[in-house]
């Protein structure tokens, strides 16, 4: 069953080594537990529903629980207090296009607002019931989950929005194709969502972002319905995908996703290889990407990641035969972890496999083989499980990305880093700080920070030491020329950083376009834009 | 000297061979001349000016008549005949983003319409002045065509947007880069241009279309200016881009463009195949692009249009020699050249031209090697002069082009065709068809479409035929799924086409668009949307 305070399957636990422990008593400090509330005690809080009824309508407490709250941390602090403060009124699982339709004209007669839910995986506020005279009703599309068209020769998939990553994956694989799109949250997230908040895959060098996939499809609004026909590529005007594509449910609810897939690959394999220093791993990173070698994956821990992940993965007596090894090649303190995949077929990927090799050979690359590269792959979807583990343990765990040029990413990778490292230093709280990079592209990459902090006395308190960090790195991250999110959107927690980046007129054209689709503001309000 | 009635550099022409001109007698009949009108003539007829003094604005009638047409076949006929028929009342030629504003507060001032203009190759009437009480100011932006920053870490280029083709490579060439976006009409047309038409070159299949090319930039609107930070990917809501990609003056005007650029490439070849038949020519090309084998350029000529272009390259007697070669390869009536090139580095390029020619080969392919790939590379921007050289021998050739998913390419081309082929029957007038696949993607591919026909015995009655078959065949296209503009845009001529694939939402929200950034209705109006 799913997590009703957490992420994902109640079933799944991740270990946390003695080692991993002690490194971060080390690193932070002994872990300090918070007690966790009880699902009966929320339940007993939910109020009683606003909204009258209908037969699409389910008003009954678990289910408005269970789509009151994402994954964010303050979420995920609300939902370990039981303090979730804001329930929607109701929660509709329509099956159709018909029954959204249906729906947005009940939202009309009963004014209240709508809130578009795909998998409620969101890590910045997106499907939160906002604060409201009017009734709020969320949308969930988890019915609508099914391959519903499939054009083999021209390799284009059309679903219901609600499909998450295994819906997706299984349906296509049993026909031998694959879309390639694999977020941290794939297990969860959706299709719908992923088109609605731009999200990114980890094998994003080969299938490229959502918007790549994107090859159509249509958005229910209440200016009428958007249909979107698929062309491989058109000049015929401002591409309408584009509008869809990180319209966070403010412009309407996607009914129908049409994804263009590939073909499964006839060989796919990891590999791990160290650099001597974070220096050398970069500039690897950057010719990497711009001699646009045919890698399906690259990604790049600094050596505080690398140190990191390496402890927290247990096997100390592994890992210490490793290190002396790597040390002996000259990978010693200060190197990084580089993981890079290939994915084609049988020939393509041993050209590129070759070509990736003679160049970080150039950077001073220790080559370590699949192993690794294996393991990377074994457990890609369990990071989020982590939360969860070290919670336990008494720590938590949150993290905070961005993308900019490659002229920018140490300087904004810095900054960020030591943001968070003193960020708590007024109370005399450690931090600890690891990032990666791990979406390259010509123009520069994406910058992944993870960061462990200690809760304090009382959840209050504990939400305040997040709040002091995400907000100034955030203000640190726009002001330094990154992108408030490079994968994760912006939702309500973003939201206020929005303007720095799209500037006024940008903010009014956003302003403008939501009236035009949602005249009476009932979509989403607060996500995207404030107002 | 740039030619003030027709395409290009008045000292470059191309020769039709005896050859080319028996083929064409006997395809549609001999050639029939009509008069041109000449420049003096032209001159004359060029009204007063409507609009004050301005030191910015030049009220001059030969500026006024080299801004009044672009190419497609409408302007060519007027502009033959000396019929121009409007003009712009005035031309600017800013110099930087403030003499720009300055001009549009000119136009407010003076109540005129405002034309932005690229290089003046629109084939679609992006930039003729449209019947108005009001004024025309067209603005070029020829003067601002520098390369004005360079991150030679990220491959960021900021440039004026006036650049043309030549311009933007030989300022990057001299540094170690390349663009790599390359229409036919390169030699002409501008970054400006490309990106408000949404323009697609040669070797899209390598570098993207201006779409992926298009980092950032600035719209000056009368709602204010648009200033587009660059970023490498963002999640962070619609992006802005979209907005200015395919806005076609309707807008704002670009005054700046950021473009991602790449080293120049270590080595370059093209290669000519024929295949068969036309049915495993399209198998083959589906099969590269979806394959995604690293080419750079891929491009598949049916039947006709290689009989065609091997008779008009000349040298019939090495021709006749290739086609018994290539007839006792198995290669005969029904052979379909296809051209492909490689671009990267020399392992890259041998890995991809293997590959290539493996799978070419299972479709029964014969491989030429580079010497016709060589002179296509050669002559790769000369078709647009060929129009004058079928002119000056009676004839009149016009292209169309959409794109269409692959399931479609072969029923959409078949409709094209023969829908031209077949137009001109009521006046038992032939018209000679042929077709080339030249942008192909995993989902689809463009189809561009060369037709020729003979003038009829007037001006008046030449337009006519051809109004006919360009009206029928841009119905027919998108009546079948294809966009009306894969790489030329929509400006006055597809306009009426585009409400097909945008639908009455979409529609509606790109007027809403063009009233938020241009309240008064002065930019281009008539271009893009017919309202």
């Amino acid at each position: 069953m799913r997590r009703w305070n957490g992420w994902g399957e109640e079933t799944t636990a991740m270990e946390l080594p003695a080692a991993g422990r002690e490194f971060l008593a080390e690193a932070i400090g002994p872990g300090m537990a918070l007690a966790d509330a009880s699902l009966e005690a929320v339940l007993a809080k939910v109020p009683a529903s606003r909204l009258a009824e209908h037969p699409l309508v389910i008003r009954e407490a678990h289910d408005r629980l269970m789509h009151a709250r994402g994954q964010s941390l303050a979420d995920w602090l609300a939902m370990r207090e039981g303090e979730f403060g804001l329930f929607p009124d109701g929660v509709a699982y329509p099956q159709s296009a018909e029954q959204i339709r249906e729906l947005m004209r009940y939202a009309e007669a009963q004014d209240c607002l709508l809130i578009p839910y795909g998998g409620g995986t969101s890590v910045a506020g997106h499907i939160n019931p906002p604060a409201s005279d009017k009734p709020v009703l969320t949308v969930s599309l988890a019915h609508m989950n099914r391959l519903l068209e499939l054009d083999e020769e021209s390799l284009v998939a059309t679903f219901g929005p609600g499909a998450n990553g295994p819906q997706v994956e299984s349906q296509l694989r049993a026909r031998g194709y694959t879309l390639g799109h694999f977020p941290q949250s794939w297990e969860l997230s959706t299709l719908g969502g992923w088109v609605a908040s731009r999200s990114s895959g980890q094998q994003s060098l080969r299938y490229g972002r959502i918007e790549q996939l994107f090859a159509g499809g249509t958005l229910e609004t209440f200016a009428g319905s958007l249909e979107i026909p698929t062309f491989p590529a058109s000049s015929a005007g401002p591409d309408l995908r584009e509008l869809v594509l990180g319209s966070e449910g403010r412009f309407g609810v996607i009914s129908s996703v049409k994804v263009r897939i590939s073909r499964l690959a006839e060989q796919e394999s990891f590999y791990v290889v160290f650099l001597p220093s974070w220096e050398r791993g970069l500039a690897a990173m950057r010719s990497l990407a711009q001699a646009r070698v045919q890698l399906s994956m690259l990604r790049l821990s600094n050596a505080v990641e690398t140190r990191t992940q390496l402890t927290l993965a247990g096997h100390p007596g592994q890992i210490a035969w490793l290190e002396r090894y790597l040390n002996w090649r000259g990978a010693g303190e200060d190197k990084c972890m580089l993981t890079f995949g290939v994915t084609g077929s049988r020939a393509q990927n041993a050209a590129s496999l070759k070509a990736a090799r003679r160049m970080l050979k150039d950077f001073g690359g220790v080559f370590t083989g699949t192993l690794l590269g294996r393991k990377w792959e074994a457990s890609r979807f369990r990071s989020p499980y982590l939360r969860e583990t070290l919670w336990q343990a008494g720590y938590v765990v949150d993290t905070l990305e961005t993308a900019t040029d490659w002229s920018n990413v140490d300087n904004l990778l810095n900054r960020i880093e030591s943001n968070l490292r003193g960020g708590l230093a007024a109370e005399g709280e450690r931090v600890h700080v690891f990032t990666h990079l791990s979406h390259v592209y010509g123009e520069g990459s994406s910058i992944y920070t993870t960061y462990v902090f200690r809760p304090a006395s009382s959840y209050a308190k504990t939400h305040e030491r997040w709040r002091r960090l995400k907000e100034s790195t955030s203000r640190v991250i726009v002001e330094n020329r990154g992108t408030i999110s490079h994968q994760h959107g912006v939702g309500k927690d973003h939201a206020p950083y929005l303007p720095t980046e799209k500037g006024e007129l940008g903010m009014a054209t956003l302003r403008t376009l939501a009236a035009h689709f949602d005249p009476a503001g009932r979509l989403n309000p607060g996500t995207l834009l404030q107002d």
